[in-house]
C-alpha cells in the first residue's frame, strides 16, 4: 500500500468499493489529505463490493480503513437490502424519472452521521462522499441542497464544532459531475477501474457483475462515450 | 400492554429507558399518537437501560418497539462506551461547564437519522426524541439550534419529503424544561418512574443505580426538590 506521510491534514472518505467512491478517494489524495476509508456493511446484497473496497483503499492507499457494521435490513424497503428483484435493462429516461427502488431509506444520512463521529473522533475537518446528482437524480440524499443542510447540521452537532471552533466540511466532488467526467477524472489520477465493483445485483456465487442493472448500465455507457470498455466488465472480480 | 387504535397517525420515539424519553413517550401517546419505539444497543455501559426500555414500552404502550444493533465502540471516546471512569458526586456547578466525558461523538445524530430511516418506512411525519437544553447545557446535540437544523437536513433527505411531500417533523418536548418540570409532567401523564433507568454507570453484576453520577444526581435533586424521593434508588431495578 502507499505510504502516506502523516504530517498530513486527515480527512473521512466514504467507500463503497464503486466507481464513484474510488474517484473521490483519489480526489482527496491528490488534495493533499491523509484518507482515513470509511465502509459500511450493511446487510446489502452486494456484500462483495465491500473487497472491492479494501482492493480501492489499498491501490490508492489510505492512512487507515475502518468497516462499520450497521443493520440497515432493520428497516428494509429496498431492493438493495430485500429480496425485491433489481431493475435490469432500463433505458436512461426510465433511469431519470422517479427514485429508483434501489433507494435506501435515508443512507446516506446514516454513511454521514458515521462519518461525522469518525471525523470528530480522529480530529479531522473534512469528510468525502462520493454522490453524483446527474446519474442518480432520483436519489434526494445526492442533491447539493441536501449535502450543504447536513454540513450545516453538523457544525452544530459536535464538540470538535462547538468547543473547538473546528469547521467541518462535507466534500462531494462528483456531485456536478457526468459519469464520462468522473471517470476521466478518475483516469488522470491514476485509479484502476478494474478494481471497483458497482454492481446492485452480482453472481451470488461467482460475484461476477450483472451488467444489466442501471447501475452496470451507467458505468458501461460511460465508458463507451469514452471509446473504451468497462475493465469491470471483464474480471478477474 | 395498553392497546393503541390503528388509525391513529404514527410516531418516532427515540427510547432509551431512562426518565427523559419515558416522559416523551408519555406525552407523544397524549398527543395522540400511535408510538413506534425505537431503542439503540450501541455497546452502552449501562446496557441495562434498554431493559428499562422494554418495561417502559409496555407499561405506556407502543404499537411496536424496535431495538437496532449499533457500532459506536468502533470510534470509541467517550466514558458510555470506554473503559473511561464516568464522573462522580459533581456538584451542579461542574456540571454545567463543558462537554462532559459521557458525551458519544455524534450519538443523537446517529440516533435521529435511524428514526429518520424508520419514519420513512412507517410513513410516520413525526419523530419524537427526549433531548433537554438545561440539565445538558454540554451537550451541542441537545440544542434547539442543533435540532431545527436536523430537520431542515431531513426534509431534503428522503424520498417521502421529497416525492410524496411530507413534511417531517421532529419534536423536542423537554428541550427546555427543567428536571422538575419534566417529572412534573409525567407524573401527571401517569409515568411510573421506578420503571425507568438513567444511570451511567449501574452495577455490573446488580444492575443497580449507582446514585452517584450526574444523571443519578440530577434526577436525585429533581424529586427532592418535588418532595419526593427517586423510585429508582429504592429498586427493584
Amino acid at each position: 500500500m502507499p505510504q502516506t506521510p502523516t504530517n498530513l491534514p486527515p480527512a473521512v472518505i466514504l467507500l463503497s468499493g464503486g466507481l464513484d467512491s474510488a474517484t473521490t478517494l483519489a480526489i482527496a489524495r491528490n488534495a493533499g489529505f491523509a484518507c482515513h476509508g470509511l465502509s459500511f456493511d450493511y446487510g446489502q446484497r452486494h456484500h462483495i463490493e465491500l473487497e472491492a473496497a479494501r482492493r480501492v483503499a489499498a491501490h490508492l492507499g489510505v492512512a487507515e480503513h475502518r468497516f462499520v457494521k450497521l443493520d440497515l435490513r432493520a428497516f428494509g424497503h429496498s431492493a438493495l437490502t430485500d429480496d425485491i428483484a433489481v431493475p435490469k435493462d432500463r433505458d436512461p429516461g426510465a433511469m431519470s424519472h422517479g427514485i429508483p427502488i434501489t433507494y435506501v431509506p435515508a443512507r446516506n444520512t446514516i454513511f454521514l452521521s458515521y462519518a461525522l463521529a469518525f471525523a470528530e473522533v480522529i480530529d479531522a475537518a473534512d469528510v468525502f462522499i462520493g454522490v453524483n446528482a446527474l446519474d442518480y437524480s432520483g436519489y434526494p440524499d445526492c442533491r447539493p441542497r441536501y449535502i450543504e443542510a447536513f454540513e450545516r447540521m453538523a457544525n452544530l452537532a459536535t464538540r470538535a464544532a462547538v468547543e473547538a471552533g473546528r469547521k467541518l466540511t462535507i466534500h462531494a466532488p462528483l456531485i456536478e459531475l457526468s459519469k464520462v467526467q468522473i471517470i476521466q477524472r478518475g483516469l488522470e489520477l491514476g485509479v484502476d477501474y478494474a478494481l471497483t465493483h458497482s454492481c446492485y445485483d452480482p453472481g451470488a456465487a461467482s460475484g461476477r457483475v450483472c451488467g444489466r442493472c442501471d447501475s452496470c448500465l451507467l458505468r458501461r455507457r460511460a465508458f463507451e462515450q469514452l471509446g473504451l470498455s468497462d475493465p469491470a466488465m471483464a474480471g478477474p472480480f
